[in-house]
């Protein structure tokens, strides 16, 4: 089977989650880095227990209820219109450096997001960052009515690519979802953006381990849990040449099947 | 609908699970309270990810996994029986002070633990901690393969006690859990085990926030999912007191209904 398709996670692989915290400092100064990292932490915690309680409510909602729960623990009660003009900065976050080379070196492929994010996030954030020329299908996890690693999210893909697992190209740099698309059958690349041994270091030699280093220490790394991914790189600019060697039948044109192999 | 029955949850409500601190910095100096707080969260995550993409493994093998991912971010590669001697802190957890005279005063109730643990740790638990003499049934979210705030785990307590949801009283200091128990239908007391405003000192007013601080900010406080308790207390032993006033018919003998009301 070859690759006919590589999909793309959203949050910390094609964008820097990171890029909300020179606003949470503006608008909390000297809590910007802690707002950053309790809020990205919760925001996931919630996507995994409403799926798992059955309570889905969309990407939207759970941010900013993520945020209302990281600024009550500073015993801050922002109203409604903070919260959503924070949240926003969801919807603008920067791109990493890789991105855009990367997805214009695959050019040749079809390139899709299957993302956690709403519809109506996911579309801001792709227009805004002028990623919207490079990336044909956006997915939300939110047709599915549950998130990631529900596997019925995975299967979207499918759903709107016709393309079966095995024919995919997973790529994400979250240790969950790398886990999820693994367990679901996809084929997955790992982003590695924090190298252990760079984590290693900011855990022990640095200063006091603070809200970022424990981010890292909880979010950055490969999970332990059975699911590894089939290769791993450090940047999005490798996966042409890892997609040419690895996987050396997945060339394909948009709209053509790749050929048998 | 009276209450019938009083189920606790285990790690957190009656046991600390930060009395596993002692033993990690003696086996790794220096790293005691970062290792243990990122192995409670990680463990917590690996439940919850493992519920979600339907790759369940017992709280042993998931206790096991979050530790060692936790040693790895620091560089560490302990072998099997060193993971399996740190992780052993588990089944001789301490009681919280308030348990046992909280257990003794409910004596005239059903009283029951609804945990996520395995069997044998929650046999080695609570025998360990002698408050098997207390507790009549100890119910593992093991015989429903899935982990809480799975609705299946919390399904359990009908299937061990013959009681219906509304008339169980579910106890605990998670907020993941409470939010669970409330979306099944339990009556929910959550007990606070860190008061906001002592959250919020620590945040703002103490040292630099470590490791123990992000825990108690991400885990000790109500969560923002629109789930409710029925009642916050601080402490175990508010419950006899609470038990009386706010569900005035609760009160039944072992092996009796309670009156209804």
């Amino acid at each position: 089977m070859t690759i006919e398709a590589i999909v793309f996670d959203a949050y910390g692989t094609i964008y820097d989650a990171q890029s909300v915290a020179a606003l949470a400092e503006a608008a909390f100064p000297g809590h910007g880095d802690y707002i950053t990292q309790v809020w990205r932490i919760k925001q996931l915690e919630y996507t995994w227990l409403r799926s798992l309680m059955g309570r889905y409510a969309d990407f939207w909602t759970v941010t900013k209820d993520a945020l209302a729960y990281t600024l009550a623990t500073l015993g801050l009660e922002p109203d409604a219109a903070l919260l959503e003009r924070i949240s926003a900065s969801y919807n603008t976050l920067s791109p990493y450096a890789d991105a855009r080379p990367a997805l214009e070196a695959l050019s040749d492929y079809r390139l899709a997001i299957l993302s956690n994010g709403s519809p109506a996030m996911l579309d801001a954030l792709v227009r805004d960052s002028a990623l919207d020329d490079r990336i044909s299908t956006i997915i939300s996890a939110d047709a599915a009515g549950a998130f990631k690693p529900d596997p019925r999210c995975y299967a979207l893909v499918e759903q709107r690519l016709g393309v079966p697992p095995t024919a995919v190209l997973f790529v994400s740099s979250n240790g969950f979802d790398v886990a999820g698309a693994k367990s679901f059958g996809f084929r997955v690349a790992r982003i590695e953006r924090t190298p252990p041994a760079a984590l290693r270091r900011e855990l022990t030699d640095g200063p006091p381990i603070g809200p970022s280093a424990l981010f890292k220490a909880l979010r950055s790394q490969a999970e332990h849990m059975g699911l590894q991914p089939d290769c791993v790189v450090n940047s999005l600019t490798a996966l042409p040449e890892l997609a040419a060697n690895l996987f050396p039948n997945v060339r394909s044109t948009p709209g053509q099947a790749a050929a048998g192999g």
